[in-house]
């Protein structure tokens, strides 16, 4: 297949799109969320084919939920900020009117006839469900079809793949996410996403709370968007059961907030960088201190060099925790089909199995540790700072290496692990590109400031100028 | 209906199914799995007509898994203690063999194809898995229909109806049964059972993670089928995702253990206890006492005085909590068709509607005081005691009251609803009777003591001469 010439990205004229600034003309009648849905219709219809984002598209679902958006915003009684956003929910996700496929052939036409908290909340703040988005199997290695939308010889990512690459693609303004490893800031950054991956437990995962270390994650074009998806799911389903769930002094994004004092959080993905990546990474770092913000290197302080220690092993102890966890379920699929799972699903069940309670209980230690280091920082940096991914997206097919015969096809998670275990919050900055592909900024925070996070980002994206190298 | 008259509990004399006494004579070819399972299948046949303990029953499968164990035990090589153990599974959890309809018309045929975690673990320790035993609708209030197998005009108790009445009838050895707010325990003391309710995420309740406090339970006829049941549960497929599952320091029961000093814990189920049931303790304690334990009253201690006003409002915190968790899933049933739900079960959704973010935060904040006012005694006192229920168990169709809409039809959880905020391990000693009918006393200890706490119940289960007011 004659593939078409990449396209170039460059973060001073991308223009995902934005919803938030689209309802002053609902409310005036200059536009309508109908009109809305369907420019995004436009796109999928125009990109879907080579992009194939979506596991399932339900035009029809969307265009009477819109309709139902418009006529509220007629009448001036919108259900919410967010009432009218054409949104997409990753396929790991329930929906009522869709299936739930997982990325797995076993799952195939799964409808369940059920919304998962999240798809709940979002239809009674009058957001409207486009669609199912792509994701790898069962939200872990093997790829699905999804190619990125800017070129389509790289790989958008993974898990959330579909949900990244509707907003690279201008399909749709926000889609959910998940991570339980390197799901949401791995392809956020490949994307050019704004995105949030919530602390631990902040937003109800509904009928997935088979990790112990995973958490919802929202793909936007804006932080503006972003935030106001996330505060609308924590008010109507609050968190997982027993966590407080999001915390937010404002329902709008918060505004930019410069922070003192920042951390480099390098994390094992350091030494699997890009030179690139780590040379636009360096010129951001100068620009926050021509800025005025002080900057700490690991050698710079005992605490954080103590930190980065023991988020060394974050991907060997995710790697662990995260087969063991899943070990029952997956034998469940094994004895219902094996010949339907991938031979990396296969590789990660027997990982799981040579996992014993007693390891399991020492990496529950060990995540603690890691978790209790990064506390001790509370009162020394406003939050940390790093890449979110360890280059642009590689072409599709690629592989960073076979680990114990799991394959990472969708880019190396090694920037991801340590903020999966430690289960605090990350927000993407999409300012840097790296030969003509996206490479984001992580903002990542203490437990529960996922709002400061948010804030700290949105003043890095006015502060640090766009960087490409 | 003409119904039989009442058969009278006495501690003495009452002898329900024990397992691990008939292992010896497997291995030895005096008996064999298949015709203990025989002669279980033959009290379900003469029982189950008027006990109605079944929501599905697997004589076939059951056989088929017994055979097999049968050819393990001959060829000498079970494997493990429990290998042939028939038991009964809550209809809660997921069997890939049977249906699971939880009690609720919705789920009616409902055949998931899974094994949940715990009854994969059963599977591959070898226990035979003989059939779903009855909840009440979801797990919550609304009865099914199993009737009390000493009086056919009591109820059996809830929400794990027929997994603590197959033991009080002799129909099992051991049967899986779990609590969110008191559905093991008062039905554990209906019933006669051991049981132990273990610490909030000490066995794997696999699909079924949709609460904060929820565990799951183990009903048995004696201490020791009880106690193997569990560490083979946690040996397979260990705790919850994040918890470090079941702690044990030997896989047969723990021997006796004398505790020094015991603290009664009254709760708010003694100003709704039966009188009776309150002269039983009080003789326990006597006994106690005469055997030389310590027995602290709330007046004796401030640190006891203290947890006591803590626990004191366990009550309404569990029923916001519970409703506010399980919002989401019974609104997913609500949109189905509300006509197939109870009303005590619609309340209860009105309930959870009524409960914001700000409530939920405020009653897990108060859990955590709770919690920690338990855990200022851990040095203090080697267990807590108190009765298992509020006395015998009610008839059937009575109603320990209806607050906010919601009616406790099985029984009144009062006497529970502590140690499930607390997620704390709880074990039943099951040696007094009050006007006939079994009363139990509950052994609870701090969260991961599950062993100490079964350790200290046979201590006292020797030491306490049966009790019948």
């Amino acid at each position: 297949m004659d593939l078409p010439a990449p396209q170039t990205y460059s973060p001073v004229t991308f223009r995902p799109l934005t919803f938030h600034d689209a309802v002053p003309r609902f409310l005036s009648g200059e536009d309508t969320p109908r009109a809305y849905l369907e420019r995004c219709l436009e796109t999928i219809a125009a990109r879907e084919p080579e992009v194939m984002a979506f596991a399932h598209l339900n035009a029809e679902g969307a265009r009477a939920a819109a309709d139902e958006s418009t006529a509220r915003h007629r009448a001036g009684v919108p259900l919410s900020p967010i009432d009218g956003l054409p949104i997409g929910i990753k396929d790991l996700y329930e929906t009522h009117d869709m299936p739930t496929e997982m990325g797995c052939e076993l799952y195939k036409g799964n409808r369940p006839n059920r919304d998962s908290a999240m798809v709940q909340a979002l239809r009674a703040a009058g957001a409207v469900i486009v669609g199912k988005t792509v994701t790898t199997e069962l939200g872990m290695s093997h790829p699905g079809p999804t190619r990125h939308p800017f070129d389509l010889r790289r790989t958008p990512g993974g898990s959330s793949s579909g949900s990244a690459a509707v907003i690279s693609a201008g399909m749709l303004p926000v889609a959910i996410g998940s991570q339980v490893v390197g799901s949401v800031v791995r392809p956020a950054s490949f994307n050019a996403n704004w995105a949030l991956k919530v602390s631990q437990g902040a937003l109800n995962r509904g009928e997935r709370q088979g990790y112990s270390q995973s958490t919802v994650g929202v793909h936007a074009g804006c932080p503006e968007d972003m935030w106001a998806v996330a505060v609308e799911i924590a008010k109507r389903v609050g968190g997982d059961p027993g966590a407080p769930g999001l915390f937010w002094t404002g329902e709008t994004a918060p505004p930019a907030f410069k922070p003192r004092r920042l951390a480099v959080l390098e994390t094992e993905g350091w030494a699997a960088a890009h030179p690139g990546a780590i040379a636009a990474f360096e010129q951001a770092l100068d620009a926050l201190r021509a800025a005025g913000v002080t900057v700490l290197r690991r050698g710079d302080h005992p605490l954080l060099e103590a930190f980065e220690q023991r988020a060394s092993t974050a991907m060997e102890m995710s790697r662990e925790v995260v087969a063991y966890e899943s070990g029952w379920s997956v034998a469940n699929l094994m004895r219902q089909d094996a010949s339907k799972l991938s031979d990396s699903l296969k590789a990660r069940f027997k990982v799981g199995n040579s996992v014993t309670l007693a390891d399991y209980r020492m990496h529950l230690l060990r995540r603690e540790e890691m978790r209790r280091a990064q506390a001790a920082l509370a009162g020394e940096v406003d939050a940390f700072i790093g890449l979110a991914a360890t280059g642009p997206a590689p072409v599709l097919g690629s592989t960073d290496g076979t680990i114990r015969g799991i394959t990472h096809t969708t880019g190396n998670p090694a920037m991801n692990t340590a903020s999966s275990c430690l289960g605090c919050p990350v927000v993407t900055v999409p300012i840097m590109a790296v030969d003509g592909m996206p490479v984001a900024l992580a903002v990542s925070g203490q437990v529960h400031q996922d709002e400061r996070a948010t804030a700290i980002g949105r003043w890095i994206a006015g502060a640090v100028p766009p960087i490409m190298v």
